[in-house]
């Protein structure tokens, strides 16, 4: 039986989701959790990686196991044998031919900047930035929609496709935080990390607004701001 | 000159607040960064100590330094040399007769009970608690006020004073929480959470409300229920 399911976690303390070798990676402890309750090894295939502090409010994953449970009696069994700042929202039987990876249709990132400096307690979900102006940014944010190569707002090396489809690029205000939220249809390694570095120093007025114009059509990323910390960034929700 | 100085911290990745010759405490830290930045040993003296991973809104300690610097310089001092959970929020000059610990008048500490399991997010600021009913609870809680020897709700050992007076101890029901506030002249150690322990026993119908009576009158540590959980407690003020 293949089963679909919904995690969220704190990624403060964890080296990324993916399977590490010298560090624990989240999949490592969801993967432990199923041996624990199945005494079977079960592989899970996520919908892509995130990166070590990066947070997930709905990440999804799939895996194959034998027992024919209802979801409930999974959530509580799998999050039994979790830490508490990873936990399963849902767990649904799904097709033999669903896959977490290759069927996901857009993936929706969520990127916080705090206006004000961050207290003890907020500060592991925001970034606090300096003189920050959100008019520049705004210029800037609708020139990210659309299809283009997003090389320069990348890490990627080698031959792959670098090229995707962003939907929504957006900011909402509210009393303490600049709120980004990005939908693509996927995204590289360390883009929304790289276009919200760029986008901070457009707020800061290091660079112009048209410096996201210039990246998507030069593809240099040597023009791009530096890449922005983890901690402010949320892997809001997969669509299929 | 003699400072006083107000701090916020997240106390989950901390072993409490004292100096601790195997673990980090949160004073060694502030003390180092007052190093760091004076090149001169300053020992701080708190209000009073938090045990291994209980949270501060307003504990307050005081310092004696020689540079005359104003408040906020201070501040974005010491915090530049303090990790990000651990927040100064204040420094003002004060008399030299002033004493963090012996002037203080009253302190207040709150404890957080979810009424549904916590997110990633928020399990390590409230503790979940199932099959709570806060009736019985409302009923243990006045019992709490005034001066009682509070050796039953405590781990204090040795021939210590036990007396202390409690001011107030309610709850206020949120949409998600049960709030407790206890404000008193002085608390033993462990002694919020063990009365909390026993509350949330008293909520679940394990114990009586009127347990509560009887541990104060007999001072028999073993009709108290369990410690709960530091996550779910705060140090909110000292009042001077």
């Amino acid at each position: 039986m293949r089963y679909k399911a919904l995690v969220s976690y704190d990624g403060g303390r964890y080296h990324g989701f993916q399977r590490q070798k010298n560090a624990t990676g989240i999949q490592t402890l969801i993967e432990r959790a199923l041996r624990l309750m199945t005494q079977t090894d079960i592989k899970i295939q996520s919908a892509g990686r995130t990166d070590k502090g990066v947070h997930a409010l709905g990440q999804v994953f799939h895996f194959d196991a034998e027992p024919e449970l209802d979801g409930d009696t999974w959530v509580r069994a799998i999050n039994d044998r979790l830490p508490p700042d990873i936990r399963i929202l849902d767990v649904k039987p799904v097709s033999d031919r669903f896959h977490a990876r290759y069927d996901a249709k857009a993936k929706i990132y969520r990127y916080v900047i705090a206006k004000q400096p961050s207290t003890a307690f907020t500060q592991g979900y925001e970034v606090y930035v300096r003189n920050f102006a959100i008019e520049p940014v705004r210029q800037a944010l609708p020139m990210l929609v659309g299809t283009h190569d997003f090389k320069g707002f990348s890490k990627q090396v080698g031959n792959k496709d670098t090229t995707k489809t962003i939907f929504q690029a957006d900011v909402k205000e509210t009393k303490k935080h600049y709120v980004f939220t990005f939908k693509g249809n996927g995204f590289l390694k360390y883009m929304v990390r790289s276009i919200m570095g760029t986008l901070i120093e457009i707020g800061q007025g290091k660079l112009d607004p048209d410096v996201v114009n210039d990246i998507l059509e030069t593809q240099n990323r040597s023009l791009a701001g530096d890449t922005a910390e983890a901690k402010g960034l949320f892997l809001v929700k997969i669509n299929y």
